[in-house]
């Protein structure tokens, strides 16, 4: 049967909802595909949910293919499982926690990490039982502190996590690329644009890690991408550094008078109307080398300070500082931290201490007389020469050489990238893009096995620790996605794969035949395997059912108006706006 | 492709689970259909959910059928709808309750009352646009005091529930109709033997209301059914009162000394040794009236003593009693409660006040010397005799006639019902029984609509309130109501609508040619449309496989085996046990 607009639960709306950010969230409340029920909480409304169905079950298609078996965890899960793998505590606020009537601890599960390793610990004994991969399409919940952008970052959204069993890592690598390829299957199936970056591991602990990231210029990720085929996360960036350079004929250093240069440009544009360069050019802000000073936060609560050194020119990247200093908390150091460490001279700090001109030993550094750790950008190799502060008010130190003046205690890749950075593999120069993350397959390896305890016995008969890998992809995300990405300003424009109905006819007029033939066609449609919305209003305008048509956004539009009489009705593709008409016989025959 | 024994999730247990009460947790369990996670709430396995799934897939048909249309709604609410209705007071610790990190109180939703209401009320606001009636297939949460019997009374449960919106009570009735109907047919689909009771609205306010109990001695609801066709739940009997009668012949009261009469028992046999009846019959315990002491509290928490006087043969029955005086909780008076009402000489309490043998006035009664209120049993009407309490130590008055000698405030209707008793409607004598609830069909009326508001514009152009009927499906409890109703001491039988698979193919021996056959088998089965479990374990004994597949349940098993060689297979019928011989050949068409 067709889904008839007379008497479908559905009011498109012609005004925006207040809280809508994006154009994907703006178009499935106005469509009458989702309600909000609460800050990040969505009701699904039929033509939501048919979307939904759609994708869950391609989801579940190519799950089953790659040989995952489906399995349903309960979204209410006891505290003890997470409290094992410290991830009641590590979770934080994100983790909505409940008691139940007798005070024992509970959750909403965020994923399903112990559950799935318990279960298998459950069943299973021998290596003999695997390789496995389990899934599951799922209700998630996470306590975002701001849920945005509709089904983007939502607080309960519907998620499929997979978990793979191995025993070895390259029998882990075999089942990561059957989830990774099951991946590339699905989002080609759903007509949804994907970037694979290599990402971090992040709060998750492991090793291989790659995201999959639907270009978008609302996407909360950042990611490089180069010409030769490099695409990264940018916290997941390594970069190279450049080969070393030799000392032997550079400049010794020398401190100047540096007043008035609160930032890198004034400190530039002064050493230019001061200092000669040695070799004639001009000082430029990658000459500089910036001190920033970090407060590290432990798991335990333990605060310290350490000094990273980036050029000038480069700002550092928070997401990627977060990554570097993982499983720390990092954040800039505050006024507090600079009052219990006199000898960091705001504006002015630096490797070496000088004592008026002359060198007098190291300033930074885990063996310096501040014992504050230095680390530098992986740019700053030994032989590069710097401006930088000389632990002095007022005053800088330039030409200061990295091996011959100074020493770090290592390197920190926290300075944000760029385009035109060059590719760290040497594929060419980056280019900087935004995307949303539609999924994530990663090698967990064997911290959850060996916080559980899930061992097998291997070929030996000896225990081994399983080694696993976490594979999820965001349901009800890729809905906003796949608005987000397929609509214009009239509304939504839905890929055949995922489109609420196959075909929309819509029946205009007062004529009682156009209905019934508009009926007849449904049902012709419907006979050969076709879903169909057939917009059947009686005391309903023209102009209002086909904006109601665009709104909703069924790829292919039937027409069934005053053509009629001529046998004719019209063919509307939404998508190039393209109208025809065509024989009323021949239109089944046209929508095969 | 065939679901092979050799890599499904699957371990069948030789031992029941420790905390399995029922038949069928013991074996959805073994069986390896489903896993405890915490105290009632369960792990879906591949088969469990598989059988799951089937049902879901009857109920959403039958709906869509019956025009219901499937939305999907949070099951993480926020309070304040559940506030307008007081179902936040209400359900007590029975409802899971939580806090966001902006210490927001939220909810897991037991049922969905008030977001349907809301939903209808944010969209729609015409009769034109009712009748509706909205479905969905959702995890629901309960706090269960005592979670038992693995799926039969879960915290974490899936149900389908429904709600109809219409403007008059007859529509109502109508949409009331199509989903009793619609669950007459998911029952008969299923497989499920099934009785509708008339069944009181409990809790949840409201008029019509009937429950769907699948009969079976483990069920914790207690209903009765005459052979003339009455049915409803010990809760929902309304007895018939016997006609009154003349009191102008009957004996005169008199009050006797009745030392020692603790029971019932004591007093019948007291008074057959001492006091002679009028017609020459023997005393009975029906002769006697027992005045039960109840204390009520109503909703603001304030206790009152309420009196019902009941055949001295029958008890109180405590689920009848808590219906007829809801919404106050009832339970019987403490101590206390008696030393408050020294009106109340316990064990020889009466209507009557006696002034030695000479009756002075009404003992209980609203207008009575203690003023608390006195209810009797229906069969307490104008004309019957009793020997009941005088008021007095160690006395009882005998042939007090009700009508004659004492007034009573009303009826309370709590005695216990007993097998034999006469059906209320005439429809002859009743049979006691238990099932398990599995579906409930509810007149909800306007209470939700007027708490939240919901009003449409009628046809003359004035706002009306909305009435509702509320329809629930237990489908998780109906898994295990199938797996109890149908398993043997070997294992599960499912009907072959819910079955994991619909043939279950057993390769035993070691001989290669015999698991070619059974692949090819299971192929052209699966060809068919037909879906199959395929037993491939090479090194697992014919025993093993044989109780495996018992246990697991599928209702046809073929096992190609030894009799290959000369071409045959083995037909067995999991529920008859027989087992015969077929041509190889000829088993696909057989199964067809």
């Amino acid at each position: 049967m067709p889904i008839r607009l007379s008497s479908l639960f559905l009011r498109t709306l012609r005004e925006d909802p207040a809280d809508a950010e994006v154009d994907s969230h703006r178009l499935l409340v106005r469509a009458g595909y989702i309600r909000r029920a609460a800050p990040g909480v969505y009701t699904w409304l039929p033509l939501g949910l048919a979307v939904k169905a759609k994708i869950e079950q391609v989801v579940r298609e190519e799950m089953n293919a790659a040989g995952a078996q489906e399995v349903f965890f309960p979204a209410l899960l006891p505290r003890e499982p997470f409290e094992k793998t410290n991830r009641w505590t590590e979770y934080g606020d994100n983790l909505f926690r409940l008691q139940d009537r007798k005070k024992a601890d509970y959750l909403l599960a965020p994923t399903h990490e112990e559950m799935f390793t318990l279960l298998v610990k459950d069943l299973y004994s021998s290596y003999k039982d695997l390789p496995l991969t389990l899934y599951q399409i799922q209700n998630k919940y996470r306590d975002e502190a701001r849920p945005r952008a509709g089904l983007l970052r939502g607080r309960e959204f519907v998620m499929k996590d997979a978990y793979s069993f191995d025993v070895t890592d390259e029998a882990l690598a075999v089942s990561y690329r059957a989830q990774r390829d099951a991946y590339e299957r699905i989002f080609t199936r759903l007509g949804v644009e994907y970037v694979i970056v290599k990402a971090d591991a992040g709060a998750m602990g492991g090793s291989a890690s790659e995201e999959f990231l639907s270009p978008s210029p609302i996407g909360e990720d950042t990611f490089v991408r180069s010409s030769g085929g490099f695409a990264a996360n940018v916290e997941a960036v390594a970069i190279a550094s450049p080969p070393a350079q030799d000392t032997a004929n550079q400049p010794a250093a020398v401190v100047h008078d540096s007043p008035n240069t609160p930032t890198i440009k004034t400190l530039v544009d002064l050493a230019n109307s001061t200092v000669k360069r040695a070799d004639g050019r001009e000082w430029v802000a990658a000459d500089t080398l910036k001190n920033v000073v970090l407060a590290l936060t432990d798991q335990k609560g333990k605060r310290s300070l350490v000094v990273v050194g980036i050029p000038g020119d480069r700002e550092v990247d928070a997401k990627r500082a977060e990554v570097a200093f993982a499983p720390n908390d990092v954040e800039p150091a505050n006024d507090e931290d600079f009052a219990k460490n006199p000898g960091l001279v705001k504006g002015y700090i630096g490797p070496v201490a000088f004592d008026g001109i002359r060198v007098a030993g190291a300033q930074l550094g885990k063996d310096s007389a501040t014992k504050i750790p230095y680390l530098v950008d992986p740019r700053v190799v030994a032989g590069t020469a710097w401006i930088t502060g000389a632990n002095l008010a007022e005053k800088h130190v330039f030409d200061l050489v990295a091996g011959r003046d100074f020493e770090a205690d290592g390197f920190a890749d926290i300075a944000e990238l760029r385009a035109g950075d060059p590719a760290p593999d040497g594929s060419g120069p980056l280019e900087l893009a935004r995307g949303i993350e539609i999924g994530h397959v990663f090698q967990l390896g064997r911290k959850y096995a060996e916080a559980l305890d899930l061992k097998v016995l291997d070929e030996n008969g000896k225990l081994v620790t399983v080694t696993m890998g976490s594979y999820g992809i965001g349901v009800t995300r890729l809905v906003a996605v796949l608005a987000e990405a397929n609509h214009d300003e009239k509304g939504l424009i839905w890929p055949a794969a995922v489109s609420p109905a196959d075909v929309y006819v819509v029946a205009t007029g007062k004529d009682e035949a156009v209905y019934e033939a508009a009926e007849k066609l449904a049902a012709e449609l419907e006979a050969k395997g076709k879903t169909v919305i057939l917009d059947d209003r009686a005391k309903v305008s023209p102009g209002v059912k086909f904006s109601d048509a665009e709104l909703i956004g069924v790829p292919q539009i039937i027409i069934v108006g005053k053509g009629l009489e001529q046998g004719e009705v019209e063919f509307w593709n939404r998508a190039t706006a393209e109208r025809r008409s065509v024989g009323l016989e021949s239109a089944v025959s046209l929508i095969e």
